[in-house]
């Protein structure tokens, strides 16, 4: 059962139980240093001599007020998936034209919200939503840019992809659909949307790029169908290292990669497009996440011993949700022999809330801290109040020095939504 | 494909389109009179001539205040999970010798608040919990009462159970184990912690109740070595109905079920006891409990029409966490010939965010409201900021009028913890 272990990737030297002497624990730390870095190389490496390109953060990888700013700060481009999302850019000031707005099922409120900001971009996944979109702006007399959403038929996670002409996600649109051709249609028409390219995503934790390179392919060729040179919106999906089993392409040689592919296919398909997008979410904020939790009770039974943490499903449910690994270490005890088979378990009233089952670690006790790595990703955005759990704070820490970016939940923040008890209103 | 079809278990008739007109979408709906129904069933049948008995609301189901405020002027007893539980139970003035305090890693912060409360009764999950606990009244003078949890080889869920001498539960303590035995040791000699009786929890949504059976014979066989005549709290995970499948046992006949197998267990084994608990929390709130979604867009693909509405696995991750079942009626057409096989999908920008697949439903369009039900227990408790979704808001509804008992997020409520930008400091 011994495996390669993980031990992080920080680009600077993190002390987890100072961090956590201060700010309490579970928390989640970033290491800024990690994210910028990740991000300039995005933007050093996703680059052609042939069309323009753009990087866009998915801010539902992990969004808060200071990191929307960070993204601000170097540059990127948006991608918002709700009027929530949307809220957050407005918040720290973020350039509109630079926010392009995604979802299946946006509302008559979070579209007119997007029209009244003045988003640049609405990634529009079906014809229903573009007849909305375009009523509104022309009711409002607002002008946007439309990409839209096609379903390939190429389905990508981890190692392994599929390809198929009936791909059942309820994403996008089929490009040999009446429902695609209706929207091109609408849009020509439209003085207020303006058709301005398609979009594509095939998956999530991807780690096979030739998948890419199919995708391209099938984007190529509906290009084609275009006389007008086109933006193209590859999505996003890159995986990123939770153990030592993952093995991500680095984000150089990713972006050389999708460049590359895409060149290749408008070349073979004889298509122009004026720019290219991608949209790393999880591969900007994930590595560079980590949760911190104090070992509370240790439990033993005859096959293994259980680290009980005080954190759990509510801060990171990937592993209940998706069966998601991740490795961590006991702080102070990096560098000490693995000798104990641990089930780390989290503190809810929920058998299943297991972060890490069957992993090496030192011998721990009650007091201890301990440290999950790669948890940067879809931890605190998918973070709940289940058993009346408080989400934990966010702490940033850059150059060796921290600032705590989001504080702790309180009981009391728990119940502000509960109401004064007003009686029953006949309906 | 077509299969029958649950239409929900209301106790009167609600008008969801109204509620929805009046309160927004999504919106959690609980019928009251269905729960207070419930719990008079749990109370008038969970009776024994030769013990006590109490019923406990297991509050991680469904908690809020105006929940905590109707279980405790139904005279149920209290089981809370967490700090923030407790908090719940201390605003709404719960008496707290009725609070039973679960948890398998309660903190040092968690356990000090219950003394200071004075909680009633703690279930004491293993051996470091207790020897905590212990140190912590004894220095603060308090008296409490203990359970201890044992994991009795006995796992049930749904239709099947299984027994195994070796079941890797993070939760309590095997019976045969030295730990047991420590923490009967150390109560003994404790001014502070009363040794009063024992707890099991095999499993939830069980619907075959034969494995309580075996669950009071495996008590019956760990009480036989004490002579006092102590508390046994054969926990909770009664079944409910969310779709035709199900098929949970009616609450008088659970009730009767779980007295006799305890007293016959007790017969056999030749023990008494004083007193008998149990726990039900989705039983009480489960049924009572109906989502309200609006349809937005809705999408055909070759092989099936998705409605799409304006919630999802933020305001019920059941689905995606444990592929549970569900049904629905579009509001107003429930007698409307069910013509169309649907998948009800999400707003998340998440593939998986699908809340019931492939149903067979009448026609809907972009407006029509769509009632999902039995969403009452792990809906709202569950309930995350998954793509800065805000919390719906919740309505009881009792004897047809309603009140708004939550109110639902706004987006400024998602950024009370963002804190200022205070700027980095070394630590």
């Amino acid at each position: 059962m011994v495996r390669a272990f993980f031990s992080g990737n920080m680009k600077q030297k993190i002390d987890f139980g100072k961090l956590a002497d201060k700010f309490g624990t579970p928390l989640y730390v970033y290491d800024v240093n990690g994210m910028t870095d990740k991000i300039r190389a995005y933007k050093d490496n996703f680059k052609s001599d042939r069309f323009a390109t753009k990087v866009l953060y998915a801010s539902k990888a992990f969004s808060c007020d200071a990191m929307i700013r960070l993204v601000k700060e170097e540059g990127l481009c948006l991608d918002v998936v709700s009027g929530g999302e949307l809220h957050v850019a407005e918040r720290v000031g973020f350039d509109m034209s630079k926010v392009y707005f995604h979802g299946n099922n946006k509302s008559r409120a979070e579209l007119e919200y997007a029209l009244r900001l003045g988003v640049g971009t609405v990634i529009v996944d079906n014809f229903g939503e573009l007849t909305l979109l375009e009523k509104l702006a022309k009711e409002s007399g607002k002008k946007v840019k439309a990409l839209f959403r096609l379903n390939i038929g190429v389905d990508a996670h981890t190692h392994k992809y599929i390809s198929t002409t009936l791909f059942e996600s309820k994403f996008g649109m089929m490009p040999a659909s009446e429902e695609f051709r209706n929207c091109v249609a609408l849009a020509r028409q439209s003085g207020n949307v303006e058709f301005d390219g398609l979009h594509c995503h095939i998956g999530s934790q991807v780690f096979d790029t030739a998948a890419y390179k199919l995708a391209a392919e099938k984007m190529a060729a509906v290009l084609k169908q275009f006389t007008r040179p086109l933006t193209l919106n590859m999505g996003g999906g890159f995986g990123v290292r939770y153990t030592a089993d993952d093995t991500p392409a680095a984000t150089p040689a990713l972006c050389r990669d999708m460049v590359s592919y895409v060149e290749n296919a408008l070349d073979n398909a004889g298509v122009k497009i004026k720019e290219l997008l991608i949209e790393p979410g999880r591969s900007i904020a994930g590595e560079a996440g980590s949760t911190v939790y104090t070992v509370g009770f240790v439990k033993h039974i005859p096959t293994k011993t259980f680290y009980f943490v005080d954190g759990g499903m509510t801060d990171n449910i990937r592993p209940a949700l998706y069966q998601a690994k991740y490795d961590c270490d006991v702080v102070g005890k990096e560098s000490a022999e693995k000798t104990v088979k641990v089930t780390v378990a989290g503190k809810c009233c929920e058998s299943g809330d297991l972060l890490i089952e069957d992993i090496m670690l030192p011998e721990a006790e009650s007091g201890d801290r301990l440290v999950v790595y790669t948890t940067g990703a879809y931890g605190y955005s998918m973070s709940s109040n289940y058993n009346k759990a408080c989400v934990p704070a966010v702490v940033f820490v850059k150059d060796g020095m921290a600032r705590q970016v989001v504080r702790r939940q309180t009981y009391a923040d728990l119940a502000a939504c509960d109401t004064e008890d007003s009686g029953y209103e006949v309906l």
